[in-house]
């Protein structure tokens, strides 16, 4: 899809060169926004002049923030009105986010007032708030409008609005009392009520959810649009699937980021500058090293065993590895059950009884094999000073222990983090190693210690 | 929710046991079809039988597949050809997925023939193809109808039928050759012709692509549902916006697994079984303890060095750890850019030269903090056997060399991968780590065999 969009960008070029404008206006227009946003970001931004206006607006909102930043600032303020006007109030605030002061206040300035006091109150919402993310263009129909009217009501006003599949059904005081499809609509009789054909109590948001909690209820009802009400039940706006899949696709990059120790971006990978990609970086190094420190103290506490029998420190890196790719298993698998609203902090023993007897089964397998290679490998075909078959009960027994504690470490950190109000992901991986890190090593040292007499 | 739920959970135990089957009817036809699903897994199957058809058949697709296969074994022929009857086809072929041979057959036997070739039809496509997630139930029209006509054959079809609100436009041979919105039919005018309203050449996948380049369409475009055609782009199928969001989170767990070297599953992890969870995890496991004895024998060949200066020994969790982390940060980043589809083999040069800047920016940092940590702290406060200046400078400075080394193998691998056609995400954090760990021991002791002449 993109190899093709950069095939056609030489096309266009050649064609503004050539000022074939007419050609390439008939090229344009026959193009989806996505697709023309990607083009914009190869070639030159004069080209946006050149489309109509609707298109221009749904073309402007595909764009990255600094394309846009960019448009803005060769926009005369008439030009600037004229895209302004065509957007959603969502979306204009989507784009007002990422802009400075000065362009704020240029686009603020050429919105209607309408406009600009919905823009003002979306503004006001939290982040990442279900506020936040709503639109504030939606049918709504009145519970005793028969289904001929409130079908007269969608073609006349429908134009504007992002969704018209979804109908929301108010009384006078503008509380949500019913929603209504328009699938219903069309397959109803003309003389049957609204009331009667509604759905009464809908699923809805508050405006002060999470929106990873409105992403959850689209995956678990399969709904085209969730209304968002105030306190008093009143509806202020909808969030839409197409938005909702967008939350979800940030939810999960956020959670893999902070599973990797990086703190979570908004913005893709190619957009960022090497200052913004070292600033969510380098603070999870800094402590993941500090934190490192212990493990070093534990070894320096063995010195002495150490170097009684120096072939026990080839070993460690194998412990400590398996040790946290064990642990951080556990974990990773209880965060996303987690975040896809699989698990809880009830289920917490169920979920330790659980990685108990996987972890047995696997310490197991994994001393074992490691027995074995000792043996076979390190013993009798290499012949290393110092190994022997003590050495080599020793370092398996200290793996399956090892494995025990990082599975049930694993899985039981990130539901204690959400039960406390951290954030669950933040305990994976990295956090989760350092930890079990140092669980293996005691472990080690001291079976060892006590089984060698050191 | 969950809870809500839960509390139900009881009042309808007590409701059963007193037999109040009319009370319980009237409660259960308010709630939702997901709603109902989480109560039949706590309470009894029984239940089940009182529902009436629709809403049974669309609480069938919600259940867990155990709880499936348990009600149909508990159906007599006719029950299960009524629930039957009512599933679209999609689901039908998810249901039979999970089933074992002899419940197959008996679904199967009970299905109309024209849903048993369906069924059979789409059981053909390969598994997590387009073609494998499609439903067949949608609205065809042809380009010669009016507007008003549309809408009368809507009507009359549209009861049956996945979605309405878009509508695929073919010509005599089924090709596909436009779309139209059910939102620009209702806005349009009765008289106009449907070419003159519809969308030509439409998106759309082929059968056999893959879901995951399914849901990337989705996520682009924001599209309500996906039209999937043949070789000769007659259209057979389409995929809607809700099983996108399905792919979505399974194509999401399953990245995030295969990161956490996990054979990914499609069952929440509540549902799996203690074996099934150990057979996903301990391949990699085993592999991974494997590779870690290279490590291993790195150390072993320094062994001598390390006799000689057993403080360097202290220094090397901290020294694997920051490498691990350093290059797992840029594995994962690359490997969720991939995944959204912003960036390809294409982009290796430029990702590399964005992660050397990035990663000698954390590597000055992590060195310089490590030195002072090493001089304040270990020389000067607790003043511990052998560690000088010229250990803490060896020590920063393989830090320093490994976090570059890291971070350059973290970003290439992913995209190397990819390249040659496996999959990126198995590339992440324990893979790189050992690769890391083993780079960071050999350039660890390099520097301080020669700086410290040991």
């Amino acid at each position: 899809m993109r190899e093709s969009t950069f095939a056609l960008g030489e096309t266009v070029e050649k064609l503004l060169a050539e000022k074939k404008f007419h050609t390439l206006r008939d090229i344009l227009i026959t193009m989806r926004p996505a697709d023309i946003a990607i083009l914009f970001e190869e070639i030159q931004p004069a080209l946006f002049r050149l489309l109509p206006k609707e298109l221009a607006a749904e073309t402007f909102v595909e764009m990255d923030s600094d394309v846009q930043e960019q448009l803005i600032h060769g926009f005369s303020d008439t030009e600037l009105k004229e895209v302004v006007d065509e957007l959603y109030a969502d979306d204009a605030v989507d784009i007002i986010e990422e802009m400075p002061a000065n362009v704020v206040k240029r686009i603020l300035l050429q919105a209607d007032p309408e406009m600009r006091k919905t823009i003002n109150e979306l503004l006001n919402y939290p982040e990442d708030s279900a506020g936040s993310v709503m639109t504030t263009e939606y049918v709504t129909l009145r519970p005793q409008m028969t289904v001929g009217d409130a079908i007269k009501r969608i073609r006349r006003t429908g134009m504007d609005k992002e969704t018209i599949y979804t109908c929301y059904v108010t009384d006078g005081a503008r509380v949500l009392i019913g929603v209504v499809s328009l699938k219903s609509l069309i397959l109803a009789e003309e003389d049957e009520l609204i009331q009667d054909v509604m759905i009464p109590e809908p699923i809805s948001a508050r405006t002060s959810d999470d929106q990873e909690s409105v992403a959850t209820l689209f995956s678990r009802y399969g709904m085209g649009a969730l209304p968002v009400v105030d306190q008093e039940n009143r509806i202020v706006g909808i969030v839409t699937v197409d938005d909702a899949i967008d939350i979800m696709e940030e939810e999960a990059t956020e959670d893999i980021e902070k599973m990797a120790a990086i703190a979570p971006s908004d913005k893709p990978y190619m957009k960022m500058s090497v200052f913004e990609i070292w600033k969510n970086r380098i603070p999870w190094l800094l402590i993941l090293m500090a934190s490192a420190t212990f493990t070093g103290m534990i070894i320096t506490s063995f010195e002495h065993a150490l170097a009684a029998q120096v072939a026990l420190t080839a070993f460690i890196p194998m412990l400590m590895g398996s040790g946290g790719n064990s642990g951080s298993q556990a974990s990773v698998t209880v965060i996303r059950a987690l975040s896809l609203g699989e698990l809880g902090f009830r289920d917490i023993l169920r979920v330790m009884w659980k990685e108990t007897r996987v972890s047995v089964f696997c310490g197991l397998v994994l001393a074992a094999a490691n027995f074995l290679k000792i043996v076979l490998v390190d013993m009798l075909w290499m012949q290393r000073d110092g190994v022997t078959v003590s050495v080599a009960l020793v370092v398996s027994a200290a793996l399956a222990l090892t494995v025990l504690c990082a599975k049930i470490v694993g899985s039981a950190m990130p539901l204690l983090a959400k039960r406390v109000g951290f954030d669950p992901a933040v305990m994976a991986s990295p956090f989760i190693t350092t930890i079990v890190d140092a669980i293996s090593l005691v472990i080690y040292f001291q079976i060892a210690t006590m089984a060698l007499s050191l």
